[in-house]
């Protein structure tokens, strides 16, 4: 590729649209992650950054499309801190304790400065049927099988006794957004209690 | 008191002011329910019911005013459909099977157009603190209070085996509201699953 003349400016600007789009899209995590995603708006994220209005819209066009481009950076910064991280170790029981410790570590930090992206958003688009909610319920239902597959593989490796994969994947989600919201508000012992019930739930493994 | 007259102008006045304002902020529940309590503004409710903004202003004054009037509403409504109902029956296991049902029967129906009133707006307010916040924080350690209170009558009528209350609260709690946001975006199966959990939970209970 030409790094002069007409292909070489254009490449840069594709370049530079791109790494815009992606600190927009950060930045609409962050605010997300606080006030929810209606709170991400063109307006709000050019004030924010102190960018042009038009320019963001360029870049995005409509809300909708710009709150699934916080979805997608929500989905791929969640997977560095803590899918990534757990699928280094081996798979079954030490990955799910892998997966829950890197998950609480990511709202303990937290990550995003308002806790559980997936917690927020989730909650506030479930009666708003629609391309984000779509992207999020796909997101949650990646999570609750990434989980259901580690259980499967404990019980087959006999790490832990024959269970209900989905119900206990299920309950670990449920107890770790449960806690992320208490943290959220200040009751800090909820994520102990969620860790409880992990340990309960893995409670055949050997230690 | 007098019925007629200047006392009587001024106690019909009030009845009306009383009533308008139930009336609002019961509606503001329902939006609340589906947008969030961020959604609830004197503007907005103003233009769905029809009257001035001047009128709803008069009756609550700010916007958090009007958010906290909400809160009250959603915990009287939440009293009537869930509580008052398993009240009824007698304490410990037969209760708390009796909370359980009512707050399923509670989503399902929904009393609440957007699903559990809590679940949205809990997750919605976890990071911001405020008047609105520790409404909504005292309103689920009621909850949670008054699961774990059933669940310690039970223990010590012997229905169940010693249990952490707290943590078995935590975890009711969890597994339902995940159930509820399940529900909103179509998994019924999740109801089950809740179901389930509880059960678990109260197994060393006589059936």
């Amino acid at each position: 590729m030409s790094t002069t003349g007409e292909a070489g400016t254009t490449d840069g600007r594709l370049l530079r649209g791109d790494r815009s789009r992606r600190t927009i899209a950060r930045h609409a995590v962050d605010v997300a992650s606080i006030e929810g995603l209606e709170g991400v708006s063109i307006g709000r994220l050019a004030t924010d950054l102190g960018v042009s209005k038009g320019g963001v819209q360029t870049l995005f066009g409509t809300k909708e499309r710009l709150q699934l481009a916080a979805v997608s950076a929500a989905r791929e910064a969640f997977h560095d801190a803590v899918v990534a991280p757990a699928l280094r170790v081996p798979r079954g029981v030490a990955r799910l304790r892998a997966l829950v410790e890197h998950w609480i570590r990511y709202v303990e930090a937290p990550l995003f400065p308002g806790g559980c992206f997936w917690t927020a958003t989730l909650a506030e688009f479930d009666s708003r049927p629609g391309a984000v909610r779509d992207a999020l319920r796909g997101q949650h239902q990646d999570w609750l099988d990434l989980l259901a597959g580690e259980l499967a593989e404990a019980a087959r490796a006999r790490e832990i006794s024959e269970l209900d994969t989905q119900l206990a994947a299920f309950q670990i989600d449920a107890v770790l957004t449960a806690a992320n919201v208490a943290l959220r508000m200040g009751d800090a012992e909820a994520v102990d209690m969620a860790r409880q019930v992990v340990a309960g739930l893995l409670g055949a493994a050997s230690r």
